[in-house]
């Protein structure tokens, strides 16, 4: 499963004179929760001044308390949820972060990984500038302040500009919310409009949870800039090609997100078709692992004609409170979470449908775990092709050495999970299904293949 | 949604020389937490006295700190989680009760409600007995230390004697782990087996999270007694007929439970079938209400031949700790929890199928949502009969007044909840699909006719 | 000092019409936080039934959040803080317990210990009642509600006429608040008034806090009835003598208390006047051990002549969630709290006046911290008798081998504690102090002469 | 009461090959508590990267987890206390603050407040700074990194060449422990020995509790080094004057402090002495207002012949945790945490010793409650002259409009709190009470004389 595999931030912002914008803030981020889940964050303006809150934890936790929102006053807000890598798990990191400058106030909210921070870090603090954190996003804010430019929206453009990577960003100052995105549009960013209002997420759910009315994507290298004049928006940066991120679609968009213009749970189901095309397998059942691969497993099924069923359960409650794993905790280890419905699985040829392997131990549990329930079979599919490469963009993955698939070939995988049969979507099927357009998507992770090069490594 | 209705607990119960009793009964209530969400208890013997834990929250919650199991040692423990009903939300009334009578320690986990501790509770005040809480476990513990018998176990048939209603019960004394199930085997107890060594458990998947093996359900009207001398068991009490409860296969169990001899999602499946066969609608596509509609909506997709789809997503990360609600916060409602793909909804003719309508208000909010997604037709078809009488053997139900079922026709309701078409699973069909036995099950939340009569009401 | 020595409970009641009783209650209990700091509650009625809140903790966190007193309604409360006994810390065991019996609901507050509560629980248990707590007090309960009276003051009356030992108690019914005292009125109990309305209090800074009149005692074998009728008063128990706790006007009442008709203050300070009159000792200075000690040192001072100086400082800090103890933890001991002034110290022959020794460890680190600040004679002094003898009416001490002045002569604790001198306050010198009435005070932890016989040992 | 008036930092430090080093300086921090309650936080390193823990809270509290310590390894710790002003109490402005710049890795812990930093900050954001805090300390690292010294010691003193004001600071590289202290050593700081280790704390407590030996203060100017090659020192900045906070005896040190040479608790009571001299009153006892006015009232005993008393007795109950204040809670206001001892009082003429009037809303509120405990005659002294300037130097006084003393003749205060006399330490008997010798001392909260012009007013 790709539970290993973290995005790293969720953003979302308004502009509007309801009393309520870090509530709706708050609402949009529980939106997209799934996006990052180790801190929260929502910072506020009244045009005096930018005040926040943020600390370690799910959005519900960090905004339990009423009264947090009497200080978040103001008809600006924007706030971030975040995954943070082990060993940076300090507040301190958390985002938005909240500076003044020389040209006054302003708070970011970042999502996506630069790919030259090392290099630009180096710069800047051979000019003398400190890091507090270890975000990149604080490399952005350095050369923001550090820009000769006399605005702070040409300031952003001339610090994007030394940039090379993935940023979809929300910046707020004092009577300004500034929405931009990389010129290759690795993260999604969309617009969306509340009563006449503007917001931004990363995203859809986020709208549809407020009622608010999608009306765009911000473009790759586009600028919006919201304030009391209404929204004006400007191509900052220019690439004949885009480099959206395929994984977005494969698995961290919520199914009900319209994502790069599309359905995020049925280009998973036309996945699905387009892996019983590539593989035809006599079986009695399909299965999902839940949730994530239930789109594919629809789909799987429709085309094939074997019937779905639902083989395995997954038990929500698992949580981040559990207590210190003692030798028990371990050896029940994936099983707190999945438990495979016997009645269904036993004396059947099952396809079993997830959506990646990544190292391996987790999908060896699984097939355990349905052949202990009878399975006569279990033929796994993965509706995603192998894994073979890292991303440099803003996804916490494992590195190659831990990814089977960059390390073992498809017999030798098949041999270590167990499985009757074993197989992934092609890299082509893959494109098939989501109907990429000529230069759109980056599917380096996949394929190796990477868009921007790399100063840092 | 069922989401307004509550079961009142789970149990489980082992007897071994394992040195992490407490831990493994911890994992078996997490397995069966649905039972149970507002507190949770694990009491445990070492044959000297009895210790325990009890606090309000989830059992992860309520046992995350590991220092909690240094005091719950010893060969035999006992656990329970439960919903408390409004009002009695001290953790006074958490479970396991732990006393001392005359004949020594005891510690109670009960499932059930009885049906006279009205009656019983006025007989035991007037002989000098007072309650601490407002369970009707504690007229059981009164009954048994009045008891003339001089063992427990016949002090304890003794006391079950005088009582009517639903009870699947673990006892613990400081040398012996009993359970007993009510002569009717209203709720559920199951025996697994592990290492040599007994559990006892509401629901399977508590046997299956710990690896021990399933043996049989504990018999209506038998008292199962484990020791050193290893287990025995004895029917106390005799019944020409059993009224298992028909709603636990309808709603609370588990899908991978095996409950009263079957499987619970199967059974759930086939009445999606049964539902197809008896409301045949031109449709294009068969949607579950996350997640306890899934199961009949694969069954219903399967017999009608009518593609299933996932039209609703359904967000995890709504908790306990959210926000004190504001108006704000009310209006969200549902959407919360529920969000429509408006992709896979728009311009079709919808055949949605959820557990039940209680108040109707929750129904209402969703046909609205799927219209608003853009269907062209909600059909919703209910995968059980209308519940039209409330339940006095354990099960939360809201009072008759508010079951919409029980005060209005179809007709009024499906205008009311703005369905296209309404349809509930016929009683004759429900007991089609789980195939009963004659005078097998208690569906008197669907008739009216309750196997108990209440001297109380 | 006399810290390793904790008192069980403190009580509170109130029957006013005004809105917030509870708080007031909470304020009550705050003042005499100092009598149990281990679980705090409240009950109120409103005449339909008792609510309550308690949970383990301080009073100022059992009752942070407002919102528990939303439930605390009512013109009748009664309220408890306790200290626990170790291994009985679930909060079942806090007060006031709360029960329903054949003459309706009702509450109590128990502060003292009975001593044939072994032989009471035999024989209630023998007649079939259950005990769900280690409480005494839970033992009171049974025996009214078996009462053959047919009201509940009578009950009272017949159930504690059956019991032998120290009670203050504050009971509460739909409409009346009973006070008792036991015929040897060990135990304090006051009655105040405010604002035409009645309270009752362990202590008369309770009364003080919420500016209530302080208008007398309870007296022992008294009971005092608070109903729509206003105030009404019987003798329910006679004995020709008392015995008042001298150890509450040694060592637990508050300095600015009234107890027992006597200033605490005055007569600690009094006791130093005592002890220089029987230890008069050529040195620079009197220091006390803050806190217990000041009083008395004030007083040595004052009667000897020789300065009265703070030597030692109490950091206040020092609290209950401290981490738990590693080696460097336990080495810091004594030294977390207490530091000595070595500027006032050095090549100083210091009389320091403490509380008491019980283990005599703590005495012998004070002298060693005195030492290594530069002392050049440490002369103890201990503002009470030798404690040699258990308390068994509500006074947690430890057993006698724990006691170190009981099972060692003068001269071995001397030397044990390393101290120049040590002096302890004659038992007449103490009853001298203390202007003591004939048969007036139980002085059995200095004498061994208890004033009830146990059944129970 | 000077309860209003807070001092905004502690730190403590340690070079050593110790195990527990970050253990040690929670001790120290936790001995200097008094001087920042609002939050904590330690910094580590082993040589390679430096980690933290802070978080807002008491010590005992942001520390209570073992598990924290984990990650707190190494041979150099710095911790601080901090006292944080309304409105920025986010944890990013917590202490320590760890930065990564040019020179590498550097955490520090600051005591004190800069006068320039307006015009520091503006020059900085000038050249591209960013501010994440409100901290003074941020412009000091930003000082720092853009140093064109090429070693962080040549660095420091280049970068505290520009900085007006008072610092006490500690740096800590992943090699280097660095103290040093303002060229007027405004704010204390100490260098201790353990095991031929070195400390650093901002008072000698802290030296005490860990056992460690007191060598000397760091010297005004002066930056002291401890690394591999043990410790070296050197006077970097010189003054023919210091400037020594005057306010650190008066009122923050705690008694058993050795604050820039003296003994606090000794100075205290000389200032009670003297105050004897300048206002002889007849009176029939002396009584502190506890805990801070305990010291010079034995003093003004000592001296005037009148006897010391316990009049009022503290409750140190009184916590952070209490709920919010309804009217009913502000009423009881000061009594929460002061209570007269009424058989003291009564009938009396009273000299009660505070250590100073603020607002003066406290003074009338404890006058007050002595007339109500039947005081004959209430004559107020205070151990400080009046308070007429606010403090730019570290500590956070209200503003000039709210000191009494500033607005109001004396007279009139003595009006407004209620009492029959006021008397305030004189300026010239404060300096003769603590024996100042020439150009010692900074006066200015009494004086208005600054040491120190400020640029950015």
């Amino acid at each position: 499963m790709f539970d290993e595999i973290h995005d790293e931030c969720g953003v979302f912002g308004i502009y509007s004179n309801k009393q309520e914008n870090a509530k709706l803030t708050m609402y949009g981020l529980f939106a997209i929760q799934h996006r990052g889940q180790e801190s929260a964050g929502i910072a506020t303006t009244d045009g005096y001044g930018i005040n926040y809150h943020k600390d370690m934890g799910l959005v519900s936790s960090v905004f339990k308390d009423e009264k947090t929102f009497d200080k978040l006053k103001g008809n600006i807000a924007i706030g971030h949820v975040r995954y943070s890598t082990t060993g940076d798990s300090e507040v301190v990191s958390a985002q938005p972060l909240v500076i003044r400058h020389s040209k006054g106030d302003l708070a970011i909210a970042h999502n996506g990984n630069l790919v030259n921070t090392g290099v630009l870090k180096q710069k800047l603090e051979e000019q003398g500038s400190i890091f507090q954190t270890s975000n990149d996003t604080e490399a952005i804010l350095h050369l923001i302040a550090r820009s000769l430019e006399d605005n702070i929206e040409d300031s952003i453009v001339d610090a994007l500009g030394q940039v090379k990577g993935a940023y979809s960003i929300l910046f707020m100052t004092n009577d300004k919310l500034i929405a931009i995105r990389d010129p290759l549009g690795i993260r999604p960013l969309v617009i969306g409009k509340i009563d006449g209002d503007y917001v931004f997420a990363s995203e859809t759910p986020a709208l549809d949870l407020i009622d608010a009315e999608y009306i765009r994507e911000v473009e790759p290298g586009e600028m919006v800039v919201v304030d009391s004049n209404g929204l004006r928006s400007e191509k900052v940066f220019f690439k004949e090609k885009t480099a959206k991120c395929i994984f977005e679609l494969i698995y961290f968009g919520r199914p009900d997100s319209n994502l790069f213009g599309r359905n995020v749970y049925l280009i998973r189901k036309e996945i699905g078709k387009q892996l019983a095309r590539e593989h035809k397998i006599e079986a009695d059942i399909v299965i999902p692992v839940p949730d994530s691969g239930i789109s594919a497993a629809i789909g799987y099924a429709e085309e094939s004609g074997i019937p779905f069923e639902k083989g395995i359960m997954r038990n929500h409650y698992v949580g981040r409170t559990f207590i210190q794993p003692t030798q028990l905790d371990r050896e029940l280890g994936v099983k707190k979470k999945l438990s495979p419905i016997a009645d269904v699985i036993k004396g059947k040829k099952v396809i079993v449908i997830d959506d990646s392997i990544v190292r391996g131990t987790t999908s060896r549990k699984i097939v355990k775990l349905l052949k202990k329930a009878g399975a006569k079979e279990v033929n796994m599919l993965i509706a995603a092709p192998p894994v073979v490469a890292p991303c440099y963009y803003g996804i916490d993955m494992p590195t190659r050495k831990e990814l089977i698939a960059a390390t073992h070939t498809l017999e030798e995988t098949k041999k270590y999970i167990l499985a009757d049969y074993l197989g992934y979507l092609s890299v082509k099927g893959m494109h098939k299904a989501i109907r990429t357009e000529k230069n759109e998507f980056c599917d380096a992770c996949f394929t190796g293949k990477y868009p921007i090069k790399f100063p840092d490594m």
